[in-house]
């Protein structure tokens, strides 16, 4: 489907309107960043940015989409003839797919010219938030597994198609082993898994014959559901009596166990895994599937539960308890001749007054651990150095601060060119690269900023020069009639 | 996107697993049905059907997925030859997009080979989920919005486009007068809705010119927004100044107001009202677009607050506080010879015990009021008439029962065939008429079942036969070893 439509209609009444009434080649900086960690942790994953490209690549307004819009009888035709040749020229600075990433930086930064620019601001929030969100869930799940296999099975529940696509696209990125999905493994090339449903056991006659034929024909990934009728009672009986069976025939299967997908998972998997061990299957998997997220995995856990493999279903694909990532792009800088003009929404709430200017992020790593100490908004033309010391402070409590020695630090940039001139100029990796990468950006962080519940945060704190120049726009806004 | 793998992998092990070892040609009859509304509702509204036909039209495995599939060494040439011609040909039958739908009842029912009915579970559950859910949602936003409109805004919050833009269609069939997605404007038909961003007002150099610039560009659909510096202080009084500059001038616009996007909405859109209404501005529209949801529009009517349009975004697109519906599709019958076996799944939780058998619905509407009193579950052969005295009966607590009197009550079977032989024999009306039909079908509902807190529930009940058949196969099988 095109998606060049996919946009608010205000996005197109204003271009029309920098269309009739405006510098059309003048460049804007917007910056994409968000305020809060979803579900009250203290990172997120930045994920999306490959479809973002496509996305922008793809941009290309069709006869369809043309007469369309002029049947809303609100768009002139000179407006329709730039849409109908419509191309995004600008550059675009992004932090790579996978990246730990925390509120009020800057992760993407788009300079183009203002139609540019402001036609695609709702689909990059839409790809950014929805990836970025599942993604962060995801590496709190697998955070919570520990060592543990944690598998997508959400699209059932997805909000839509590409909520499972994208959803499984970006669990993955942020922790998951594979998905039940198949066509997002199919475009993604990540592992699919999954056996079979109740619906399979109720089909026999009896749930021995549906086992005894499932492993019969899948020896090698013969995980049973023992829930259909009773699992205690029946299932896991049943289920030992196929594995002994195979046993006998001499047939060793790869992977095999039981699946538990309904009741009280601490108690089943402990009875189960005696069950299996007292016959001898000490190797059998037990894994488990039923309204599980993080904070249940947690608990399972810290019961005793034992459960190896984790099936993550509804509460995973839609972030339940916070199902949207707040995402905002918001104009920064406005050139002015040969420089850009710093632009700044003030608000009566602190949190919402922006970062002005033409900015770029420096994330300030402990050379001994590896491990981040903070981030760094800085202006772009401001070169820091490890060679020099470094003076962090709060922006919020300007009487918390440290300078840095050279030598116990390094420094990294985040943002990277994505698009320069129009032209993309990024390969985006494959997505278990991706996750790999992310992995190491996890380890960054100290175990402290991990945990599930109350983390410590992470400072992101802002240049001497980019804090002055931001509170000298505020006083000024204050002292100004609009 | 050819949505054919859009399916979990279970599906295909399960549907190589019938075509080794099971009755290929066989039918079997499962069923769609949800156990609880959302968001502690006492109803639900369906919706997704049209993509629902469409994905199943489109069911069509490529080379490159019978490829991907042979790829994953689990599945045999015979059973990926049979893939690749694969044809959906059984019966579906639903309620029609826009009804009114309670918890249990089979509210779409396909009956089918088995290996039919399997392939399809994820890709129904996928499309009616998410889109009955915020049809549901939406229903909740309009009840609360009473004759106000509500505007459909949530696109950037989106899981991600095709929750954007199937969302923005369900919420559209739920209540929404517009939505601001070009997108499903075009694709579907519904009005898109929308003027500009706080980006607007600070691309100049001040609010004035900005909100002047806008007015002479669109002075017939001119809401102004108000809150980029200071509501009270600049904004209403600077949209005020350009109003009347469209007055000196003699133009009248159709639509003209402002919309309040942060801060007080009580306090700013009261305050607002009576300096419009000071100036001579008394149909100057305020509208408003900050976190609302069904609470908090009843809330802050109930405080007063002079809105009349509300622009809802994340929390209808993602129905926040409850990001998924739960349905569920169930096997309720095999066919054995020229009869169908029904089949249950039993559980120790006695709400997720299934209903046997192939079923339809009765609705029984109150002959004075036209108002819902019951819907009854019925199986397919039985023959419920008007004419004769309906027992209804709480097969929760059957003590709790009431006949009814020919000529007290109407009835209306709900279920309607969409597919039969795989042919598609239904037309799905265009999204306007749906939501027209969805606001006849909501007035159905008494009020005490429409509220947003603590509403009535409406009964769901089994007629004496298949009340009878589910005990009788509940203690079979408790009586059993399985």
């Amino acid at each position: 489907m095109n998606l060049t439509l996919l946009t608010d209609f205000y996005e197109l009444t204003m271009m029309q309107g920098y269309f009739k009434s405006y510098d059309r080649d003048g460049k804007v900086i917007f910056d994409f960043f968000y305020r809060t960690n979803p579900c009250d942790g203290s990172y997120s994953i930045a994920a999306g940015l490959e479809q973002v490209i496509d996305y922008i690549n793809n941009l290309n307004f069709s006869p369809e989409d043309i007469q369309y819009l002029r049947e809303q009888k609100i768009f002139e035709e000179d407006f329709l003839d730039y849409l109908s040749h419509f191309k995004f020229t600008g550059d675009i600075y992004s932090v790579p797919e996978g990246t730990v990433i925390f509120p009020n930086e800057p992760v993407m930064k788009i300079i183009a010219p203002i139609m540019e620019a402001q036609i695609i601001e709702t689909g990059v929030l839409n790809i950014m938030n929805h990836q970025s969100l599942i993604a962060t869930k995801a590496s709190r799940v697998k955070w919570s597994a520990k060592d543990n296999i944690v598998l997508e099975f959400g699209l059932r529940r997805a909000q839509g198609p590409d909520a499972g696509i994208y959803g499984a696209r970006a669990a993955v990125i942020g922790g998951c082993s594979g998905t039940s999905n198949v066509l997002a493994g199919k475009l993604f090339d990540v592992p699919v898994k999954g056996t079979h449903a109740h619906s399979w056991v109720m089909s026999y006659d009896d749930e021995l014959t549906a086992f005894r034929t499932y492993a019969n024909l899948y020896p090698d990934a013969c995980l049973l559901l023992v829930d259909t009728y009773d699992t205690i009672r029946t299932g896991v009986p049943n289920a030992i009596k196929v594995f002994k069976e195979l046993k006998e025939k001499g047939i060793k299967p790869k992977l095999y166990g039981i699946r538990l997908d309904s009741g009280d998972l601490a108690y089943l998997s402990k009875k189960a895994r005696k069950m299996l061990d007292n016959a001898g299957f000490e190797d059998a998997v037990i894994s488990a599937s039923s309204d599980l997220d993080e904070y249940l995995i947690q608990d399972l856990k810290s019961q005793g539960a034992e459960i190896t493999v984790w099936g993550v279903g509804t509460n995973l694909i839609t972030s339940k308890d916070c199902p949207a990532f707040g995402g905002v792009y918001k104009l920064s800088a406005i050139s002015k001749g040969d420089t850009f003009e710093p632009k700044i929404k003030v608000s009566e709430n602190p949190e919402k007054i922006t970062n002005p200017g033409n900015k770029k992020i420096y994330r300030v790593y402990d050379k001994d651990s590896g491990k981040i100490k903070a981030d760094l908004i800085a202006l772009d033309h401001e070169d820091i150095k490890e060679t020099e010391p470094l003076l962090l402070f709060d922006p919020k409590a300007t009487w918390k601060r440290m300078i840095l020695k050279p030598g116990t630090f390094t420094l990294r940039e985040l943002l990277i060119p994505i698009f320069i001139k129009g032209h993309c100029v990024y390969n985006s990796p494959k997505v278990m690269d991706i996750q790999k990468y992310c992995f190491t950006e996890l380890e960054s962080l100290w175990p402290e900023t991990r945990r599930i519940i109350n983390p410590q945060y992470v400072y992101v704190d802002l240049t001497t020069n980019l804090y002055n120049l931001k509170q000298e726009m505020i006083e000024r806004f204050r002292e100004t009639e609009i």
